[in-house]
């Protein structure tokens, strides 16, 4: 590039701003005919995007990658379907943008309401699988907002590759350039400049690594919607109904590891566990999850359980790794979740009708569930359609964020001549 | 006090987030009733009251302090009225906690809603006013939140007789003492800990000049509910009625001049001008708002109409002063509000539908009007009931923000023992 990389982030911003506003009164018809020409053009360009790809995982390899990142970086047919799928879906969503709500007559005889509105300008900065471009693109598209993206540098040209077919779908539409950029630079301080721009981005949407999050959350100088950690919890109160139960932490840790809603901490009512427990371990062992055991638990299931330190109530493995704490009563299972729980996403097996109310309003946790499993805790199985992320933020958008997490209301206000007296 | 100030904030903080979480599972009857034995409370302690602001009226005199400023310092009989009157508002309100919406099923089996909870702790930063004591204490009461309060050092014995007020009530409802403290040291050093404090305090609210904001905003390590400038617009439309523009454009200007939804600028469409603009000046003269405006505008009120510079445009005069500017279109309105304005509190004056309704969705403002005064947008005139301030964000709370916006919501999920396939 001939001009500075502050430079260079500053003409995207200004650009961002100009295009969120004409993405802002774009119609429906227009944004959806945008994510679906860049659905036929990525279906079009699948030996282009091959040959980026490959370039990219060349290079990774070069540079010692880990096998895990190279398999995140690769984006192979199938990917490249899920991608043209999503484009669909989000095209088939409702448009959230202009709906009126709460529209009522107040004494003074104005009619005040609340209207959905975009944010304006979103950055996103992420790592290295390059689907996250068109999933971010498409969301903030259909949310009339204008994007900066700014993916990892080992996707490079693939997001490149990528752009070019979103490009061609915004300009069918008759939409501006500008209303999605990938930056192009791989220059670290690119990401500095995009988090230092209130004047131009409302908000800063980080998917990736803890490392990445704090990181960005401590250094932007505009709002950002962050997921930290999910140490989710699966309570047994001593009313549950064993079977549920059962089936319910076992999916919740096992039906897959990695992700943030899957039970990092098994939580079991002592005069239950006797009858839960055993057969759950079984399973567990079967399956060949580590279990680690506060000291009753270890006296129940015996010394093929691990002794849990105070580090394992606070961890996140997503891995085959499994704490698990006895408690005496309710009141206990809630202290824990409120103590070493990251307000993620927690849930209790019981049949008792109170019990199960305390934990939902005691439970300070972004989702909160009863009698079901922690796995459920995304923006799919929401029906929200589909989801950027899901917030361990209080503010704002909390949980897993869908369209109108990206988002706002403002009010809207007719009269007829009225003033204030 | 023996402790450092920070090791001081730091067991305010931790006392707070330990009284969140009773306030959190607080009944709506024991809410309200710590808020009616506050106002019994106050009423009772009129004497003590006086004592306690006379002390910090003679300091504020003895240190120098502007009449405005002492002005707003002074605690009167009928501002103690007005306290009581607010704390029996606030308990008549609806309790918005546990509020339970859109819960529905999902094509899984599970029940999935969202719950309305507490944010948790909230911080106030404020300047001179006593009665916004009172106010933000009863607003985050009601909501469920514990608060810290760290009003003007000037105001520090009026604010701490308020505090034994609320105190009582607290302690007659069976609440903590710790859901409402003052911090009672004037060192600055206070607000640094307060706002950086993200594993107690949850969200700040500072009210008081654009300078106490905009440092708070840049240092603040929690998320922050600001209220910056209140630039507002009233624009009269080629279609306007001229009697409603004429009516609209001397209330938004000249009911008050101080309030921030007071209208800064006036734009008019060109053809309608001649019409609406020298009544509306005569008007103005007569209740002598000073008037500045471009070229056009001169030439149509003559020179009694100062030039308006480019900083005209941007000001918020809060006074009985008044930027004019002659548009050519809709479209150069709007132009004009994105570019100048504050994001505030925007209006238009039209019969014209299709202008209505593009004014309403293309000006990206907290509050938007058609045919009424911008004076408008405040919590009480929108049907909240009380507001704790007016956001200029976009993120969280946008507009006159009351007990909703002291709260987030949760996902709730509920399930018979279903799990993910």
């Amino acid at each position: 590039m001939t001009e500075s990389v502050p430079v260079y982030m500053n003409r995207l911003g200004r650009a961002a701003r100009e295009a969120s506003r004409q993405l802002a009164r774009a119609s429906t018809a227009q944004k959806n005919r945008a994510l679906l020409a860049a659905a036929a053009a990525l279906d079009a360009a699948r030996a282009e995007l091959a040959v980026a790809n490959q370039r990219d995982l060349d290079a990774g390899r070069a540079s010692g990658l880990a096998p895990a990142m190279l398999d995140r970086l690769a984006l192979t047919p199938n990917g490249i379907d899920g991608m043209i799928e999503g484009l669909r879906q989000v095209a088939a969503l409702p448009d959230p943008i202009g709906e009126i709500r709460d529209m009522r007559y107040l004494p003074s005889g104005i009619q005040v309401g609340k209207m959905r509105v975009p944010l304006g300008v979103i950055g996103i900065i992420y790592e290295s699988r390059p689907n996250v471009t068109i999933d971010a693109a498409s969301l903030c598209l259909k949310s009339g907002n204008a994007t900066i993206l700014r993916g990892g540098s080992e996707a490079i040209h693939s997001n490149q590759a990528i752009a070019r077919c979103i490009q061609a779908g915004l300009a069918e539409a008759g939409l501006p350039a500008a209303a999605v950029q990938v930056v192009e630079t791989t220059d670290r301080d690119a990401v500095g400049a995009l988090i230092s721009m209130p004047e131009y981005v409302d908000v800063i949407v980080p998917r990736g690594g803890k490392g990445l999050i704090e990181r960005i959350s401590r250094d932007a100088r505009v709002p950002v919607i962050k997921h930290l950690d999910g140490v989710c919890h699966v309570y047994i109160d001593v009313a549950a109904d064993p079977d549920k139960a059962i089936r319910i932490a076992d999916n919740a840790k096992t039906q897959r590891y990695s992700p943030c809603n899957a039970m990092e901490t098994l939580l079991v009512h002592a005069d239950i566990a006797p009858r839960v427990l055993p057969p759950l371990a079984a399973i567990y062992h079967e399956k060949g999850v580590e279990l680690r055991g506060c000291p009753r638990t270890r006296e129940l299931l015996g010394d093929d359980v691990l002794a849990a330190s105070e580090d394992d109530w606070r961890a996140e493995y997503n891995a085959p790794i499994l704490a698990i704490r006895l408690v005496d009563s309710l009141d206990q299972a809630i202290e824990h979740i409120n103590t070493y729980g990251s307000q993620h996403t927690d849930a209790i097996v019981t049949e008792h009708f109170s019990d199960a109310r305390r934990f939902l309003t005691e439970v300070d946790s972004s989702s909160v569930m009863v009698n079901a499993s922690t796995r459920f805790a995304d923006g799919f199985e929401y029906g929200l359609g589909a989801e950027i992320g899901i917030s361990t933020d209080k503010l704002h958008a909390r949980g897993p964020v869908g369209l109108d997490g990206l988002t706002s209301e403002k009010y809207v206000v007719f009269g007829d001549g009225h003033v204030r007296t």
